[in-house]
């Protein structure tokens, strides 16, 4: 199995491996930053959506990837490595496998991961598929971007799609089926399958002087809820920043006959990135504004975020261990 | 969940981290080791036992932490942080899940690991309890010793214990009741459980000038194997040099009717180390002869594992992919 594996799975070369006990990798700057995330069938991705739709390993490779490597990304880092453990059921078939290999390499390369190793793995057995993915980072600032950092006054700004990959989710999951989908709309499941997480962006807005930064992996709202939990000040946004990110959905929305607004306020898995600059900052390339950072008002305790002047609650956006 | 967890998973302090995107970790020298190993449930480990034995969630975090500790060592590296990604039913009691972080830690902490932080982890929901950790190390000496580096005439070492894991499985899987264990079979099955890798001799060996290094996870010949097949020598171990490891299983043996050699041969988990060393060089403590390296003979193209001077077949310990 290993053998069908290892040839498609392509990046930099790490200074040493896969093949040994562990790989040897660079760590400029004497530091490096690192993250884990999993993937598991039926419950971060299906094989077979209620649309007739088959996701196919290279969109589930892909995934784990951009996810890993958006969280890289947030810290104002560029990826350096990649180690991945595979837990597949005797079922799965090897070519499966073997695309989910040419999903993750090609994620690597064509989001521009141009560093990052693919240094070593592991690979087991289980009921259900499950891919787990370690990468690892170098800072070129020296020093990582956190999610505590926004001040009053800071200029909130998002670079990336918002509300993108939870409408490809509704799509995948409706009775539309697939197979009578618009170009439009196999473009939105597109973006749902292969997120493109702005990979150039993290270390150039840590070089623009960005105070706080993080993934947006679980909704504009609740994202920007743990910024401003972290940074002890309100996230405030405004509907008027979001009339592309709404407009862009209706035609789907339309179709399913819902509302957009949701999916652009409370959708995750988009990857794009929340920051959040000094006022008198140039935003750089990709970056555009949705709101600004507030001071608490005299007699609030709770840092909030805020959507047209209007706190939002503490359930929004998609959470694996909520209730 | 996490609210937990967290407090659970204490270890070093990292230069930043959990609860970033990722977490910063020094890495000396600039550069860094990495593995990566995952735990299923039912293939890896069994919640309940033939012989009536329950696992807890402690056992099972603390043999996640060792097998990737093991790992780190055995590149001559001292671990410096774990990444850990948990996969959970609905099912699963809190509690089990705390005694598995509390296990973690406990490993880190009592095998000596005290430079890893725990930094960083994901939490998600599968069908099957399923474990994966990523932990990083840093080189004292600035190289790694490779499973690739044995040469003709070097001394073959092992540290640690042999086949003690294999024989306590057989315990665990035995309907000799758990009641009925005497303090020495319990014993063993404690080295099964909680399995015991030298931490500081790896770093040791690498000072000592050890040629080659490899972590015993899948038993004595098949990764006298892999070491000789990388290396390209014959590696040959001598049975006289083995009959502590015999002896102390054979209490076990004839209380299950069986032969403790392909135990001590082929039994995986241990987690020791097996270490080639010039002739000329002093063992590091806890290190014990256990045979040479050879040059292939004339005509002889495929470097083998022998023992007692008969070359030993493919099909001997431990892989998840054989068949």
């Amino acid at each position: 199995m290993l053998a069908r594996i290892l040839p498609r799975l392509r990046g930099a070369a790490p200074l040493l491996g896969p093949g040994d006990d562990a790989a040897m990798i660079a760590a400029p700057g004497g530091a490096f930053v690192i993250t884990v995330d999993t993937l598991v069938e039926n419950q971060d991705f299906r094989l077979h959506w209620p649309s007739g739709f088959e996701s196919s390993g290279f969109d589930v490779g892909w995934k784990s990837a951009a996810q890993n490597l958006s969280d890289i990304n947030a810290m104002g880092a560029y990826a350096t490595a990649a180690v991945i453990s595979l837990t597949l059921p005797h079922s799965t078939p090897v070519r499966w496998v073997e695309e989910l290999a040419e999903g993750f390499s090609a994620a690597v390369r064509e989001l521009g991961a141009l560093d990052c190793s693919i240094a070593g793995g592991d690979l087991g057995r289980g009921s259900e598929v499950s891919i787990t993915a370690a990468v690892t980072g170098a800072l070129p600032t020296g020093k990582p971007i956190l999610r505590s950092g926004a001040k009053p006054s800071d200029i909130v700004a998002v670079n990336g799609v918002l509300g993108v990959a939870a409408a490809g989710l509704a799509l995948l999951d409706s009775t539309l089926p697939a197979a009578d989908w618009t170009e439009a709309e196999a473009g939105i499941v597109q973006g749902q399958r292969r997120p493109k997480p702005p990979l150039h962006a993290g270390p150039e807005a840590a070089r623009a002087g960005a105070t706080a930064m993080m993934d947006l992996s679980d909704g504009l709202l609740k994202d920007g809820q743990r910024m401003a939990t972290a940074s002890g000040a309100n996230v405030c946004i405004e509907r008027g920043a979001l009339l592309n990110d709404i407009e862009r959905l209706e035609p789907i929305s339309n179709a399913l006959g819902c509302d957009p607004l949701p999916w652009v306020l409370a959708g995750g898995e988009d990857h794009g990135l929340l920051a959040t600059f000094p006022a008198e900052a140039d935003l750089p390339p990709g970056f555009r504004p949705v709101g600004v950072v507030q001071a608490l008002e005299p007699g609030e305790s709770n840092p909030k975020v805020y959507f047209d002047g209007l706190a939002q609650g503490a359930s929004i956006g998609y959470d694996h261990f909520e209730g």
